[in-house]
Parts: structure tokens; C-alpha cells; sequence
């Protein structure tokens, strides 16, 4: 693979995947959306789906890592050369701060409206939107789920330990996709990836709303942080390092077990 | 393709796409349906297998574009010749036309009931279903949704942006099933399509209803102008514009990405 | 394929459709079950999840047909002997009388209890659940649902043409499995079948609960008329010809079209 | 295979299928989980999932059985020696047990909160959560729904009639996976399973919750037993045999249908 195809594959993959992934969080979160309350059942699969259409468009260019985690389970298993690795992290963050500036186009009357709405603000003063901490004081802003993830109970070693298990059953079946033939990262496997995401998102997402993966969450609370909406709160930095350090943990974790079982 | 392929093929498969699509709206929003506020959820998977089904029924004939914008980025790719995209447009405006006179065939009673209900009359003239409308005059009515699309917060900056948005995504995944061998537009390669229909409209749909093809939208907003219906209220013709010109930029803008970072 | 392929793939092919079609009726329907009021998605899930296990488990057999319907498109196409259909009609009318009883023993006790509550036998009386006739007196037992198919607005004639469109999109699908190479009745095909049947589910389903299958409907309301299930009512006999006779209308235009249009 | 494939790729695969299908259980059940109260499909899509992933996992490896009632069908099937059956069957209890504890770290801190919520412990004194039984004492604790399977009906006859058809479904489809050329359990295989097992789920979950794997039952059920869980209460040890026998049982008669007709 070239440089630019890396670069391409990655940054309109990962656009691909945020935009859509951020999208189904704005639409079921913002007032007047069609999509209002659908549900966690709509989210997870509105991500599921967001998996399948980035990773589809960019498989043939760059392997659709479109996640530094899997990027780094990768390099482990050999499968991409440790000198590609920056190109990779840095494409894929450029990606999801590109596909978080897109859900904010898409939605741009939408997030206006909410933001500026009697009700919304008061429930953000009194504690947040759907999210419980420890302590009284609010540290996410109202429209910050749509943009990065949140912990319902906040709790360092207990969220860092749920994003590890996400990632680590991710990571693992990505490298597995090598083992059956004609697979690969393409067509059926592609799928497989993207249901696997709907399933950890439902089953291991309760806790901390699954980021299991670093660029999906850092760049877009970067872009949080840096756009023009009125009343939008913290980007709650203080929690940004977990779904960056865990993910990382995981994909780690199942690089080194397909290395000791798999290979 | 021969002439007639692109026209059978075309017509039949977009009747097919709007039928079931057309369908499933009607299905939730018309009184005494078993589907009855059966929630985003339904609206999306029901498009989204709307997609499959008509796309693999037309897809060994015409291609299965079944969408004016996928016809434009298509042949921008060079994939389909210049000479052949009138007989695709005219097609795909002639089957979305008979695939919203089916609709209202196979709700015929429901229409009937739902539109002579006190309830739903009262509703439609203090304000639209679902639709919140800047100024107060009603502009669509109460069954236009099943037809065509509307946006929930009436900007046209806004709502272009929105439909572009999703179509850029549609069309760009649609262009790169060329890259991976054996897919192609048929098998996992349909597939893939549907439930990336599903994902844009879970996702971006919230704002405008997700028209993200002209003919889908304009075929049965003139049949919705011409049926029988009592008391169907307005179609809505200032609109209509919108979810024409938006998705074909954002196929152009899908094509013209193509052409520059993955041919 | 000898007959006894046939006899044997058929039987138990809709036998497995209808255990799992009807059950998920059964799971939503009845009282205590942990399914409890799950909804629409829920139901046109199970049932696209139906076909693919009932279609999987027949295709190497019989070419799954499992549906009258279906076996008469075949049979206009020219892929099924008009010699081999009365014993497919036979068979899938047989699986799916046994598929019907092998819902009512996983749901044994459920029924007993269910229709010895007395809440469930008063709502019977003032009118049937989630049914509404045009005449007052109820024509349907309270747990006919989870056999067969019933209209919300009785009237044959709307009745009948909502079951032959669906049908007709159904086997005109079928029909065109062929035309892609590699993909016929199996695998990705029985795949994109399933999710079809989901989708005419989601979008035809309102008006008379798509039956699109004369074997689907018929088996399991003589199954109903003749299991030893306390209060059960009546078995809707007046009804029982539209879902027997739209869908072989809707399978016999779907053969002709294609012998017109895609041969 | 060689011994330590199969112990390998049943352990992790089994792991895998648990803490995302026991995950999915927790994120509907405890309190403060982002999926709280996501309900049935959210459920047995999260299941569904869990076999998609665990089954593709150690697909390559140990041909992804993850279920002793599907090797006991591979064995007399003749596809699985029946010399490695006991090294199947341990490494799927095995890798249950893991998956179990997986669940417990991932929800950790929601486990906690939710078993010292005077709400939760009331309402499991007054009467189970979601389960009733013929007598009135209360036989399984409040969370063990997240580990193990239970009644609706506590009655044994049925229990075990419920979960023999479901396992024989199952069973016989994954037997039938052999008679399509280019299938296997690989890639789409892998796929119709998952969505099978959904399928069964929401059709014939209703009355006991589907174990249909004595494994996953038997061992999360060991493991809620042992682990340091506040007030906890029972683990249902009565009802224990019957999600381990009925889909052995189950396992064998599509064994036996398999050999007598399909093979």
C-alpha cells in the first residue's frame, strides 16, 4: 500500500465512520430529529452500520483500520508494518475530527435549536443528560455524547477495565479474518466486523457507551471542544484519556493471545 | 445493457424500492396497522430491505441504480455511459411512480380510514404530524410523509446540506464496490448497500427524512398531487426542489472524489 | 432431486419456518413469556430469521421452496417439473401443520395459562385483540394470531390485493436469484430472501399481516381448529381463502413478469 | 485439529460468546447501564451477535462448536471424532466460566450498585424480577438472569420440551451447513448461525430464555455461584439440569433426523 492510500483509505474511512456513528447519537439525542428517542437498539445499530460503510469504502485502499487500536493489533501480528503505524494514527484522527465537523453540518438547526432550548439547559444545569456521577458537579456539556464517550458510573479503573474487554473482543476477531479464506477485510468479513461492533455495543457498552477506539473518541471531543456552539458546556477532558488508554490496552492484549494461540 | 434491459430493470426495481419503502412509512403512521408507531427502528430496516430487495431484483439487468444520484456519480466514474443516463432517470421516475400507486393500493382502506378520521383532521390542520414548520401555515399533508420526504426544521441551506451529506456517503460506497474483487453490485455487494441505506437514514435521517435520491422523492410526491386521496392536504412544492438538487450535488461531490483519490 | 428429497427437505423446511414464524407470535403475544408486548420490529425479525434457518436447512434438499407460492413461480419459470409440485404443495402443508404444533408444545403452558385469564377471555369478548372488523362480532380466537392471519379492516377485495402484492415482490425475488452466478438458493441468497420477507413484513404487513404464503396461513389454522386449547374461539374460516388465494396470484404474476421481462 | 486448537479456539470462542451474550443481559438489567430496559431485541440481538463473533473467533482454530449439545450433533453426525468430544465439551465449560467473569469485570461497578439498591432488593424479596414462579418463594437471586436461564413457568416437562426443540433447530441447521458446497462454518455458515440463534430467541425464548447450550448455562451459573457478589441471593440449582440435559437431548434427535434423512 502507498502512503496516499493509506492516507486516503483512513481519513475518508474514518470520516465515513464518524459522520454516521456521531449521526445516529445526534439523531436520537436532539429535539425536532425524526429519530428521537429510538433507542439504544437504533444506536448500536446506527454504529454497527457506520462500521460497514467506512470500513467498505476504504478496505481496498488502506485495510480499513479506521482505529488506532486495530492498527496497533495489527503491527503486533505483523500484518502491517510498524513504520506505516503513524501514518495510520494520524489519518485516523484527521478522519474523525473531519467526520465530527460533518455531524455538525448535518445538524447544524438541530444542534442550534437543543442548545438553545429552555428545558435542555435546565436539565444540564441540575445533572447531565442520561449520565450519573460520582460527584455533584457537572463535567460534560449537554451535546457532548454526540461528539466523544461518557462513563455512567465514573470510576478510572472500573472504565478503563470495561473499554479493554470491548476493544480485546474487537481487536481479535480483526485478527482472526485472516485465518479463513477468501475473507479477509473485504465483503462478508467487512460485515462480520460491523455486526460485531452492533454486538459489543450492545452488550459491553452499558457502562462507558463503548469507545473502543481512540480516534473516534479523541478527535471528535477536540472538535467539541473547538466549535462554535453556544452553551456547550465541558468537553470533559479529565475523562479523555481512558478511551484512548484502554483501547489501546485491548488491542495489545489481543495482538500478544493471537501471537500465543492463533498464529 | 440493452435499452430495454436498463428500462425494465430500472422501472421494475425502483417500484419494488418504493412499494416496501413507501410502504413501511405507511405502515406506521396509518390508524388500525399492526405496524403503528412502530418507531425509527422499523422506518430504517423497512428502507433499508426496500433497498435490498429491489436492487437485487434489477441488479443482473440495469446495474441497480434505482437512484438518479447513484446514476451521476456512476457515470462521472465512467462506469455508465453519458448516453445512457436519461433512459436511468426517466426509468427510475417511472418506477418510484408505480411503486407509490402500489402503496396506496395495498393500504387502500387504511388511506380511506385514516384520512376521514376526526383525530388525524384535527391534528393536520393545528399543525403537521411530526413536522415543526418555522411559520405556522401548514404546508404538507397529513399523509404526504408516506410519499415524500419533509423536513422537520424548514431551512434550505440547512436541509441541502443534510441531503448532501447522506447522498456524498451513499454514493461513495457505491463507487468503491467496484474496488473489491468478486462483490461487485450483486450478493454481499447489495447487501452491503441496503444496510448502508439503513445506516444514513438511523444516522442522518433526523433532519430531513433522508430522501438521498430524486426519484424516490419526486416519483411519489406527483402520484401523492394526482391520487383520490380525501383530504389529502398540500405536496408540499416548495420543497420539492430540495431533495432533488441535494442528493445529486452529493452524488457529483461522491464522483468527483472518486475520480481524484481512488481511481 | 428424487421425492423423497423433496418430501424430506419441504416437511421439515416449514415445519422450521413455522415453529419459528409462529412462535415468535406466540413470544409476543402471550402472557408471562419474557417477549412480552416486543413489538413489530420483533415479530418481522423473527420471521425473516425463520425463513433464513427454515430456507438454510431445506436448500441442499428441496431448493426450499416452503411456500405454495413460490413453488408455482418456480414452476412458470421452468426451474421446478410441473410433475414435482403436487408433492411440494403436500409437503409444505404438512411441515407447517407440524410446525404449528411444535409451537403450541414450546409454548404449552403459556396457551394454558393465557386463555384461562380472565382478563384475556373479557377483552376477547368485546372484540378481538389488535383486530378491528367492520362487523361487531369477534370471528377470530384470542390466540388465532399465532396460527394464522387476520385483516384489521375486513374487506376481500383490499384484503386480497394487499396479499398479492406482497407476494408478488417476494417471488419475483426469488425468480431473479438465478440470474446472478454463484449465489442461487443458497448462502448469500437464502440471506437476502430472509431479509426480504423481513421487509415486506415491515411495509405490507399492516393491513393484513402478510401471509404471502398459502401453506404458512392454511396449516397452522387447521392446527388451530383441531388442538384441544381451552376458549380458543373460532378459526376465521370466512377469512381463510384470501391468504390461500391472493398469494398464488401474486406468485403466478410475479412468473409471468419475469417470463416477459427477465428471461 | 490438533488438541490444543480445539482447547484453544473452544475456550476463547466460548469466552467470547459469553461476555458479550451474559454482557447484553446486564446492560437491559443494572441499573444505571446506558441499555437499561433496551428490551427483547436489543436481547437476542446482542446474543445473536455473541455467536457471530465468539463462532467466527475460533472458527479457524476448533470449527467454532462453543455449544456441547452442537458437538454431541457433530459427533453423531460423524463430523467430530468422538474421542475429542470431552476435550470439546471442557474447554466450552471452560470458556463459559471466563466469559462469566468477563461479564463481572466489565459491569463491576454496576453489579455493585445494583445489588445494594434497596429498590432491587425489595422487589426480589417480594417476588422475582421478570420470573414467576408456580410457588411463591423465590428461587433465583436478582441478577442471576446476567449468568444463567430461567422459567417463566417453572415446570419441568415443559422447561425441558422448550428447550428441545429450540437446541434441535439449532443443531439441525449447523448439520446442514456441510451440504452447501463453499460454505462450511465460515463467513456467511457463521453468519445464517448467529442470526439463527437470534431467531430462536426471539421465537421460542419466551418461556425459559433460550439456553440451548448446557455450557452457556451450566457454566455462568457455577461462576454466579462462587463469585463475591453482595446479597446475591440463589443460583437456582433445581432448575440447573434442565438447560443441560434438554439441549443435549435436542442436540441428539437433530443428530438422529440428520442421519436418517438429510444424510
Amino acid at each position: 500500500m502507498s502512503s496516499s492510500d493509506i492516507f486516503i483509505g483512513e481519513t475518508v474511512g474514518t470520516a465515513v465512520l464518524i459522520v454516521l456513528g456521531g449521526g445516529v447519537v445526534a439523531a436520537v439525542t436532539l429535539k425536532r430529529s425524526k429519530a428521537l428517542n429510538a433507542g439504544w437498539v437504533a444506536i448500536t445499530l446506527g454504529w454497527a452500520f457506520a462500521v460497514l460503510t467506512g470500513a467498505y469504502i476504504s478496505v481496498g485502499l488502506s485495510g480499513a483500520h479506521l482505529n488506532p487500536a486495530v492498527t496497533l493489533g495489527l503491527a503486533i501480528q505483523g500484518t502491517t508494518p510498524w513504520s506505516d503505524v503513524p501514518l495510520y494514527l494520524g489519518s485516523e484522527l484527521l478522519g474523525a475530527m473531519i467526520g465530527a465537523v460533518l455531524v455538525w453540518l448535518a445538524y447544524y438547526g438541530h444542534f442550534k435549536d437543543h442548545l438553545t432550548d429552555p428545558e435542555v439547559l435546565a436539565q444540564a444545569r441540575t445533572g447531565q443528560e442520561g449520565m450519573v456521577d460520582e460527584d455533584s458537579a457537572p463535567k460534560a456539556g449537554p451535546v457532548l455524547g454526540i461528539f466523544s464517550t461518557g462513563p455512567e458510573i465514573r470510576n478510572s479503573v472500573q472504565n478503563l477495565m470495561t473499554e479493554i474487554i470491548g476493544t480485546f473482543v474487537l481487536v481479535l476477531l480483526i485478527l482472526t479474518l485472516g485465518l479463513t479464506e477468501g475473507l479477509g477485510l473485504s465483503g462478508t468479513g467487512v460485515l462480520i466486523v460491523a455486526l460485531t461492533v452492533g454486538g459489543i455495543g450492545l452488550s459491553l457498552g452499558g457502562p462507558t457507551g463503548y469507545a473502543i477506539n481512540p480516534a473516534r473518541d479523541l478527535g471528535p471531543r477536540i472538535v467539541h471542544a473547538l466549535l462554535p456552539l453556544p452553551n456547550k458546556g465541558g468537553s470533559d477532558w479529565t475523562y479523555a484519556w481512558i478511551p484512548v488508554v484502554g483501547p489501546l490496552i485491548g488491542g495489545a492484549l489481543a495482538g500478544g493471545l493471537y501471537q500465543l494461540g492463533f498464529a
